[in-house]
């Protein structure tokens, strides 16, 4: 009889491999996507406290209902859709024209973007994608530090971003224009290199903050001045209380220099449901002059199908005017939960920042280790978190905290956390 | 006053082109993307004859209703949304767990695929394009001639493909095999140049034909003996009549070296709902030994946020027991229209394959140019095909046609193209 060892040993002998090699680009990614991460510390601690109560203020995930109004719209398509009438197949890539027009004239009409040059998406992180799909490797790029994570992997995976290098954790290739208290969130653009391509969030996740029309005003001139492309990510437009622009096309002169894409996700609670969408203006142009819209149709026709027809009947109501003010006062029960919690940690004592124009709140933790208040909150109060540095190396010594999440978790959260810090 | 002219001219001069270069692998695309192309003729023949009754057998897009047992699910769930207790918000990137189980166990029994080696998708074109985000830009690839144009394309943008030869009309990175009548429709292996990735779909989209089991057991083994990993799209398994296999993993050793996409779209009518599915098995490793799942995973969790949450709904519904015999029936009834139309064409002497395993005819005009074909049979019995040469130089003298429609329009088809070639 062979001993169980020497069977596993062959065993593993026999497994065969490809003699395909490893996309190098992948190799370059470091340690896993931020919220796989941290769902694994999050299934360590309910091990060690399985009767523990967590409360979840960690992923930007919505939990409220979504409006009768919308979710019946969905409801009804889905049902029409075994009848000879109601049947629908493909759908336009691009997105249905009534969609399309809904998003132009709902939620541009001031700024006079065009139905033909709305892509309706299955969501943002997708279409970030397709953008650096279209765009391919040999673009330089500039990020917000912090910012978004998909930013900056889907520049490694598509083979932008260089060699990441330990001591900065920063890619080498990427410009990270650091957003801090210390300049008011705002990228000090005197010491920016030229990039071809420049990300940039606003209202910002993870930090809350968004940008004044003059700021943006001098981000769209540094563009045209640079010649690069602003993709402006608006996901939280719908949650500015201010009088910060909801879009970047609200800068005279943007629709040379800027794609914008954006979300029904944490605008109507799409997160499962999956929507988005994306502007690219018909004046947009490479070097060459040939039109970005162009190529983004064409991305958009070989490698995507459309959203889901259903998704789609779902967003056109959220754009009627009643299911408008249904989705719009379920941001406004986000808003009042960032309120409660903005203030419980300002009144600790803490350096809070955003939750006035996002549903994120940003606190400063001096000295600390992101990761290290990370686990101390949850170790203490059951919280989960998102550590700074997840967000890039400008987000240590910060923690997200989400403010999505039923009033009483809230409420709850907020008492945890007073009983910590105070 | 400046003349019109003059200010048109200014104009133009002030239109602010950016600095970015226009990404080379878009510049090589060819044409437009087949069917949108194609959508370009149709147009043109509308303005011609506003009267006629158009015939559309060419994209290949479901019309008969969705069974009542899946729509039902679809509106339930959405319905769901507008509740405390139904509501859902992100899912897990790979797809809920319940409906990974549901294709492992439903689709695979017999060949031990694993729920977590199964990644739910928005659709296998989306998916295609994930696993060429993959694999990037350095790996070589073949693909079956003609074939499904996405293949190629995203191999274009991704930066494998090289560059286009207009005098073969192919890209010189690219393997073709040629597949036709002559060699059974199955590529002369003997022949073929190692390339790392083998693109194979059975049964064929363009040209009907399912592969036998003895050809996919010579693949197997053309890939093992060449360490290359086979991408095999399996989105019509369920149109097989035959004993030719429904997945490459009923070759045995398959998991070592291949992937399989796959679709609800022709299986279940949601060409608009948009759902499908890839497996990766855990046997199969780049050539460092690193699994490839690993990276796919990755890849689903970064540039991809799920499908929507209704759809998944709906595939859930259609492999219930009571759910697959619905969707079958439906499958049955495009196969009937599949037979109806192939002995029609047969019993005129036409060359015909394809359409008893798939629900697509592949018609032989020997000497003619299959563009020629497609605008002659428009425009004498308004019936819009495919041509055959969309799908690569291999498709030239042939057309393709799609038997999904209502059995009338089937009928109707017949009965033209009986009065225009016999």
């Amino acid at each position: 009889m062979i001993p169980q060892a020497r069977l596993e040993i062959q065993k593993e002998r026999v497994v065969c491999h490809t003699r395909v090699q490893r996309n190098v680009n992948l190799e370059k990614l470091q340690n896993g996507y931020l919220f796989p991460e941290i769902s694994m510390h999050e299934l360590q601690h309910i091990r060690k406290y399985p009767d523990a109560k967590l409360i979840n203020l960690g992923i930007g995930d919505t939990t409220e209902p979504i409006p009768d109004i919308v979710a019946v719209s969905m409801a009804e398509y889905a049902h029409a859709l075994s009848t000879v009438e109601g049947y629908r197949g493909y759908g336009a890539e691009q997105g249905n024209k009534a969609l399309r027009k809904a998003i132009a004239e709902t939620l541009y009409k001031d700024v006079q973007v065009k139905d033909s040059e709305v892509f309706v998406s299955d969501g943002s992180q997708c279409d970030i994608t397709r953008l650096q799909l279209l765009l391919g490797s040999n673009v330089t790029m500039a990020v917000q530090d912090p910012s978004f994570p998909a930013y900056i992997d889907t520049s490694v995976i598509i083979g932008q971003a260089g060699d990441f290098e330990e001591k900065s954790g920063k890619f080498g290739n990427i410009e990270y224009m650091n957003c801090g208290p210390q300049n008011n969130f705002f990228p000090d653009l005197a010491k920016t290199r030229r990039t071809d391509i420049i990300f940039f969030c606003s209202p910002n996740n993870p930090t809350g903050q968004a940008a004044t029309r003059q700021q943006l005003e001098e981000l769209v001139k540094f563009a045209k001045e640079n010649g690069s492309i602003i993709i402006f990510d608006s996901a939280y437009a719908v949650y500015v209380t201010d009088d910060s622009p909801r879009s970047i096309f609200e800068i005279p002169g943007a629709k040379e220099v800027a794609i914008e894409v954006s979300s029904f996700s944490k605008f109507a609670g799409f997160t499962g449901v999956r929507l988005g969408w994306t502007v690219v203006p018909e004046e947009l142009c490479f070097s060459n002059g040939f039109p970005v819209i162009n190529d983004f149709n064409r991305i958009v026709c070989t490698c995507f199908n459309g959203a889901s027809n259903i998704s789609q009947a779902g967003g056109l109501a959220c754009l009627s005017s009643e299911g408008f003010m249904a989705v719009c006062s379920v941001v406004n029960y986000y808003k009042e939960n960032a309120k409660i919690l903005l203030e419980t940690l300002a009144s600790l004592g803490l350096k809070v920042y955003g939750g006035e124009n996002a549903p994120y709140v940003w606190v400063h933790f001096p000295g600390s280790k992101s990761w290290d208040v990370f686990d101390y909150i949850l170790e203490k109060t059951h919280i989960i978190t998102v550590p700074g540095s997840g967000f890039g190396p400008g987000g240590e010594e910060f923690l997200r905290m989400s403010t999505f999440g039923h009033r009483e978790t809230i409420l709850e959260a907020s008492k945890r956390l007073k009983n910590l810090f105070s």
